[in-house]
């Protein structure tokens, strides 16, 4: 009987029963009585000796957020607090916008406040040796990996999906219900990042269905906002009737999709089916309600933070770790009636 | 010539032209040319000796943020931490469930963290002078105040809008377009907090149209969540078929109540129209576009930190301020038809 037994038995993180028996006043008296239930009825002990060994509270571990408007960051900021606060360590955290640099973000935080560790949230594949040179503490790169890059593996640890097999599956299911002109509505389809990676999982995907790829129904946002999106989705639509569904690398950028869809008369999803990426709260509000792949936010927080601590407390090497995303079936794809 | 002037000028917050002047890494190539451009061209020159003034950075202010999955709150959260960054201190960010003690977690990690001053981003308006008597240092309500408490008024500072005043402002608002019934979504009624001042509000701008009071017309969540609004909506819109608009008291809820009438074939705004509370940039992309009061969330986040530091300082005391929302007018109010 370990605590993740009992975390997985009430459906909560790790580090939520962690905060329950340290008792940390920043739980819901719902969740604080769960998890007490569960620890009785379990018979669960928890590792005194573990406990005691806490962290020096001047322990920092550094957080930086790139392209901090973007709401798939939310619940995976608070799921890394969690992590952090319960291995007894203090979240600094600095937000930077999507086109800013990371990696000098980074360092210069770990200059500035003494980090013991740097999780990156959000952030490029291509990191080269050379450019991490400055980072001179163990870091993760929490949604991404170094896929363009030259890193070697033991020398920074890793926690995402895979972006590019998790598109092909997006794709996949548009085939699946009979579409075979498809468009895909992105950020940038060269940038060495999730959108490289999502744009190729789609090329994956046409090629193994034997659909030849059309460079006309591509179509980019080049900033990562909503703004960018509508005006995107508005381009594609007026260029194009002839695809029947679009891939949309997020759901925050498919919220849009849907309203230019709707502001042009094009009916979803019976003209035009449309598949997001994230699984946002907000997407299963959204007219109609977005089918989309949905990435495991919390563990995504909690595992990367735990692999980092590992390194940190010299416990295990770098690890680079693959998770998986779930179909969440909405309103927004049909099976195609041309 | 200051600082400010400099910020007005570029339409950006005074934390971001100190960022660039400073050369922090974290802003956009875009920002830094238009702030370097504005210096040129106002001749600033940056007050030195205030720069080199910069505080120990190991000087921590705490930011205790009540309702971490609010999306209003990510941009304030931001400003916040621009606004402490640019003043030299550390942000400690602690993330609570909207029904955890924002007060308790907030004496918590004052004493984990030897804090130098709070911010609470979120949280009760009742606050009692003993409540508060665990708080050992300054601290800002931001985003409400202390209506229902009895703190005195050089104890605490407070960064807020009006809410029972904006609250009026929106239903006044539905009453010029015609609108005599009409509904109001919201939380708790009896939070003693932003749910009972925009309730009050309501009540207040039917009384002032001599619109007589009708509990049928009032739904409220329970719990602060999209799933809670979208079935409350659902109640509210089988219950009653004769109100011709609603207020919802926050946008994030709103989202769902559109999601509701859509599902129930009920038209927005043709046989209801709707109004928000907070200006969600993803109520711009709401089908149809969410009319609402905007409140202005950098501003918020700015002045709260301004004010704490001033107070943490010995610059000035404790202060309460108020800032006003504005209207954006979506598509989701039309005029009565009926």
């Amino acid at each position: 009987m370990t605590i993740r037994d009992v975390a997985d038995y009430c459906g909560v993180s790790v580090s939520t029963v962690s905060r329950v028996l340290n008792n940390h006043p920043d739980v819901s008296a719902k969740v604080r009585n769960k998890v007490l239930s569960a620890v009785r009825e379990l018979h669960y002990v928890p590792n005194i000796s573990a406990q005691d060994l806490g962290r020096n509270s001047s322990d920092n571990i550094g957080v930086v957020v790139r392209g901090a408007e973007n709401p798939f960051f939310v619940n995976l900021i608070h799921s890394i607090e969690e992590a952090i606060e319960a291995a007894g360590y203090t979240m600094i955290i600095s937000q930077i916008p999507s086109d800013a640099d990371e990696l000098e973000a980074g360092a210069s935080l770990s200059r500035s406040k003494r980090l013991k560790g740097l999780v990156f949230l959000g952030g490029c594949f291509n990191y080269t040796a050379s450019e991490v040179a400055a980072i001179d503490i163990p870091f993760v790169c929490c949604t991404f990996t170094n896929e363009f890059g030259d890193l070697d593996s033991d020398s920074y640890s890793s926690v995402c999906v895979d972006d590019r097999a998790e598109a092909i599956r997006a794709v996949r299911y548009l085939i699946e219900q009979g579409h075979r002109r498809i468009a895909i509505l992105l950020n940038d389809r060269e940038d060495e990042s999730v959108g490289q990676l999502r744009f190729l999982g789609y090329c994956d995907a046409l090629k193994e269905a034997g659909i030849d790829y059309d460079d006309g129904l591509v179509e980019e946002t080049g900033v990562y906002s909503m703004e960018a999106a509508y005006r995107a989705a508005k381009r594609l639509f007026a260029r194009r009737d002839d695809f029947t569904a679009v891939f949309v690398t997020a759901d925050s950028l498919a919220m849009p999709v849907l309203k230019a869809a709707n502001d042009l008369g094009r009916k979803v999803p019976d003209e035009c089916s449309v598949i997001g990426f994230d699984g946002l709260t907000m997407s299963l509000y959204s007219i109609p309600t977005l089918t989309t792949l949905v990435q495991p936010s919390e563990k995504l927080g909690e595992e990367a933070v735990q692999t980092l601590l590992n390194v940190i407390e010299g416990k295990a090497k770098h690890q680079q770790k693959v998770l998986k995303t779930t179909l969440r079936k909405g309103e927004s794809v049909t099976v195609v009636s041309i």
